[in-house]
């Protein structure tokens, strides 16, 4: 059977070290460093021939960085002739660019996909995309994860009583539902209106969160700012406590300061983008993806293995 | 005809403001902007449907935040439906890491070639490429411009007696014999040798440059030190006087203390690479490319125009 290898870059070389451990195989041998004028290097240490190896790089900030360093850690896998290359990107960078909002607009969603094939990618794991037609950028395969089971699994063992789970915005409706049927909850929609133009945005809640413990669900939490409003709002018209909850915390800006101080008990992330030190404070619990993702790639590898048969 | 359209993005805004103005055409209305986790965001406020639409853009450092500009602006020229997409890359990032030096090394520039037609561009316009087969990596066309006619008019009209060009390695002939030839000059060269491992190299001289004014050529000065070296060597060896001249200023690291405080009289580079205030010590002398560049330009435009008769 051709060989199982996991290799990382910088952008998250913890999460890749647990997704080893999981898989139960050491971590491989690479470096990825910067020349003098920040060009960056990619050093593989040892061989890749014929092997399926699998990259762990979510492309979280510094984006550019870490997507410039996936794409030449697979252009070098490629030459060392590495027998399949699948790219495991738990956040995916400019996801949110994944149409044309304005005239002009690039669609570098897209764009990210194309680099990705044309560098020599033949399969991609990733999780909770912020928009699921993202998988349809791509020519080859997509393993698309969730990170709700994992969200539902902590808030089902917390044992939180009179739940009602709260989609901050009407486009994150399917998962709010996803993770109210793991805890047996009704859900919310908050439906923010501008009554008028340059007028501050009005939050209405669809839905009975009165005297209820409110937990917030999203894809990525990025400056926090809808977050922390959503809090105050689901407060204001009655909720007993709120919780927050999101699979990609990129946090950037006054993200932490503004989580710091809202109505927020406690916001429950996964370990897709590593938190600097100031980043995790007491109020944020980080749960793991480790494990999902090592089971996802046991199972693309035993696919390939399989796959050999019918070759 | 098709309108000519020349745009920018943030690596080097100054030589693209030279060049449209060389050309006369103002420069197009865009913005490369950040959003605050750091992903770029191109804004294209004119439109360019239908237009011969050049961008200027070196990919210097911060390589891979100027790079990805670049692809993105592309991929938006692209989906505004810009009739031709002509991508200007004055100073082309990762030239060096243009074949495997070592086992399992990634081929970056081949990489690099690739994302750029990936994203959509149709031709590039590029500067003394670190390894002319650079070129072949393409599979659109490409136009390969010279420093060489800028720095031998500099150094003809500057009058200098005696003169004699040094090449710092066996790498660099060929530039340093087109620059002699302008100046009507022999030639040197240095020919490192390491006479054992982990001993210091020795600069050998091969060549008459015993009370000559030594001007030493190179395409790219990055940290300094073989330049700086070979200025010191030449001293030593009986030079009156040196020079050094490149066409691309990295100046990364160490550089500029190393210049200051070497035998060399001047440093002349182009601004394909613009030089920080901190760089520009008085030392060091200037020359723009954007002549060179927007006649380039123009003879393209020209050839797409009279291209659309055969179409
Ligand atoms: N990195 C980013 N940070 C903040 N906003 C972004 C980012 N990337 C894209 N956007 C904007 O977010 C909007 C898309 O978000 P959404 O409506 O939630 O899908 C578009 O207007 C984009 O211009
Ligand atoms: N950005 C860079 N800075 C310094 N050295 C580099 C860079 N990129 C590639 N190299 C190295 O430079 C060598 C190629 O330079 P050369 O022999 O002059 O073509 C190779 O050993 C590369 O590993």
């Amino acid at each position: 059977d051709p060989k199982l290898k996991v290799f990382t870059c910088n952008a998250n070389p913890q999460l890749a070290k647990e997704i080893a451990e999981h898989i139960g195989v050491p971590l491989g041998n690479s470096e990825a460093v910067r020349f003098s004028d920040g060009e960056c290097q990619i050093k593989l240490n040892e061989s890749v021939r014929g092997c399926d190896v699998f990259v762990i790089q979510p492309t979280s900030a510094p984006v550019n960085e870490h997507l410039m360093e996936l794409l030449v850690m697979v252009d070098a896998l490629k030459r060392a002739s590495a027998k399949s290359i699948n790219v495991v990107i738990p956040y995916y960078g400019y996801a949110r660019q994944d149409r044309k909002a304005r005239a002009r607009d690039p669609i570098t969603a897209k764009l990210v996909a194309n680099l990705i094939e044309t560098a020599g990618a033949h399969r991609v794991i990733t999780m909770d995309l912020h928009a699921t037609q993202i998988q349809g950028f791509f020519d080859i395969p997509v393993d698309h994860l969730l990170g709700v089971p994992i969200l539902g699994k902590y808030f089902s063992e917390k044992g939180l009583k009179d739940i009602v789970v709260v989609s901050p915005d009407h486009g994150g409706v399917t998962r709010a539902r996803r993770l109210a049927e793991r805890l047996e909850a009704p859900i919310a929609i908050i439906d923010k209106r501008r009554p008028e133009p340059n007028v501050a945005e009005v939050m209405n809640i669809v839905g009975n969160i009165d005297g209820k413990t409110a937990i917030i669900i999203d894809d990525i939490i990025d400056t926090a700012g809808t977050i922390t409003l959503a809090a105050s709002a689901l407060i204001e018209a009655g909720a007993r406590d709120v919780y927050a909850c999101c699979t990609h915390p990129v946090l950037s800006g006054p993200a932490i300061e503004r989580i710091a101080n809202s109505k927020i008990s406690e916001l429950v992330v996964t370990n897709t983008i590593p938190l600097t030190q100031e980043q995790l404070i007491d109020k944020i619990k980080v749960l793991s993806v480790a494990p999902i993702i090592g089971e996802a790639i046991i199972r693309v590898h035993e696919e390939l293995s399989v796959s050999k048969l019918f070759d």
